[in-house]
């Protein structure tokens, strides 16, 4: 119940994060529902549509169509009169991306099928969203940004939580590991304004992409 | 028969006009032939993965595949000659949304998922595949333009037949009356150059996706 | 034992050049790698969920993606001291696309769908980690630049090892003719600069997009 309760806050909390982040374009409602939808279970229809895990959560509960909507619009609701509480929300959107990149890990365990399937499985469920939402907003995505610290923090964590488990930690210690560890990076990347260094190559006549 | 007839009409349609709309690039045939593949099955295609409803509804029966391509090359053929119809092509457009969206909501009826996600597949089905044709081509995509009412068509005219089935009104009906509010309300768009109001936040430093 | 080495090198190749193509942007590694990795499995990600064919390939054998962490580490080693081997990956490229194209219609085969869908899936196959890849870059898709013959390549060898499966052709001169035409066709596009006519509409008044 409490677990239920925590998963749909991490739902209000990225339904809230992708509204503000569709303020920066001129959307009506129905667009600004659509990107705060895509950032608060994008990444766990793809990690459930590649697992072959269905009905896909939020089609097994549609709750959580119920709460996006209510968040979407007490978030636009808000904004009318007040300034967005941001440190609040950063805090609030590295806790669900902690939260949702190990429920994802948490979920790929019981298809039997590897650590590294896990790892990729919790990376997705907790990143995935805010990819999706920059993609539909014709935004260059948010881990292809240099040096943001976000997908990167999803990894960490989830590679910590698959690495404890493995080593035969009890599971109430490997979740709150590697939940720390992902919000933990986040805050601090947030905090000192750390960045991962950037990848250049000695010539770009290598692209083949054209 | 006829409604499989009016469901190829559909798709052709939608094809016809994913081809004009690709006519903003230059691309070569077969680029063309993708968008318009992608406007006319993208919708229903995403519906039928997220429902788990195998094989799909174009790999169940390629005739899809054909007419794409026939009205495709039609469309192409057409346009070197004539100027396009376009008030024809706008309203059967406007027609092909409004089938499209009823018929995903009664293909989700059948799985029993409740009120809630008949309107999303509904919505999905009627106005995904142009969402996708965008993104495909580095467009901000029409749901997120402001204003346009395209999705916002579709989702009414799905609450209404939802809404009507709910409480027993016979299915003809409902099929009629839900195809007429997507249909009527984009055309009246159209016709009137009706548009959404724009959400506007009051302080834009709420972005948290950067 | 042979084709899964040739099918992982082609999986290296096509991660090596997804890794180069994201050159043209400043990106952290992890950035460069969910390029690479949408480069290299995309396609084939793509064919097995409309086929539902689970787990996924790469699902079911992690050793892919321990593939292309390796080919994009490599790379990006490798261009820090030398100039990418432009000339060699062009080649390997075109044989990484004949490769998935006819490796995709193959795996569509066993599904007893009807040649067209086995020449989409295998098209899909080839073609589709690049369209992933620049629509995660915020480019233009490359099967939508203007008359670059790269997803045409796929389709012209699908179609030719389709034809000749279904006339009783030998299965290995079927693959061999289909990736034949596929690599051919690629590899004669890049030497002599042949491209493909573009569509001209008339008219662009027709776009009914907006």
């Amino acid at each position: 119940m409490l677990i239920y309760v925590v998963d749909l806050l991490g739902v209000a909390v990225f339904a809230a994060t992708g509204a503000l982040a569709a303020g920066r374009k001129s959307l009506d409602f129905l667009g600004v529902l659509v990107i705060a939808a895509v950032t608060a279970i994008g990444g766990g229809t793809i990690r459930d549509l590649l697992l072959d895990r269905h009905p896909v959560f939020w089609i097994a509960d549609p709750t959580y169509l119920v709460v996006i909507l209510a968040a979407t619009a007490m978030t636009l609701f808000y904004v009318r009169f007040y300034r967005p509480p941001e440190k609040a929300l950063l805090v609030a959107d590295a806790l669900g991306l902690a939260l949702f990149t190990i429920s994802g890990a948490r979920i790929a365990e019981d298809f039997h099928l590897g650590g590294i399937i896990e790892v990729f499985m919790g990376t997705v469920t907790g990143a995935a969203g805010g990819v999706l939402r920059d993609v539909l907003s014709a935004d260059i995505p948010i881990i292809l940004r240099s040096g943001e610290i976000y997908a990167t923090a999803a990894l960490a964590g989830a590679v910590v939580y698959v690495l404890l488990q493995r080593i035969g930690v009890d599971s109430t210690v490997s979740v709150l590991a590697g939940m720390g560890v992902t919000a933990g990076l986040r805050l601090a990347a947030i905090r000192w304004g750390l960045t991962l260094p950037v990848v250049r190559l000695s010539d770009r006549k290598g692209d083949l992409s054209g």
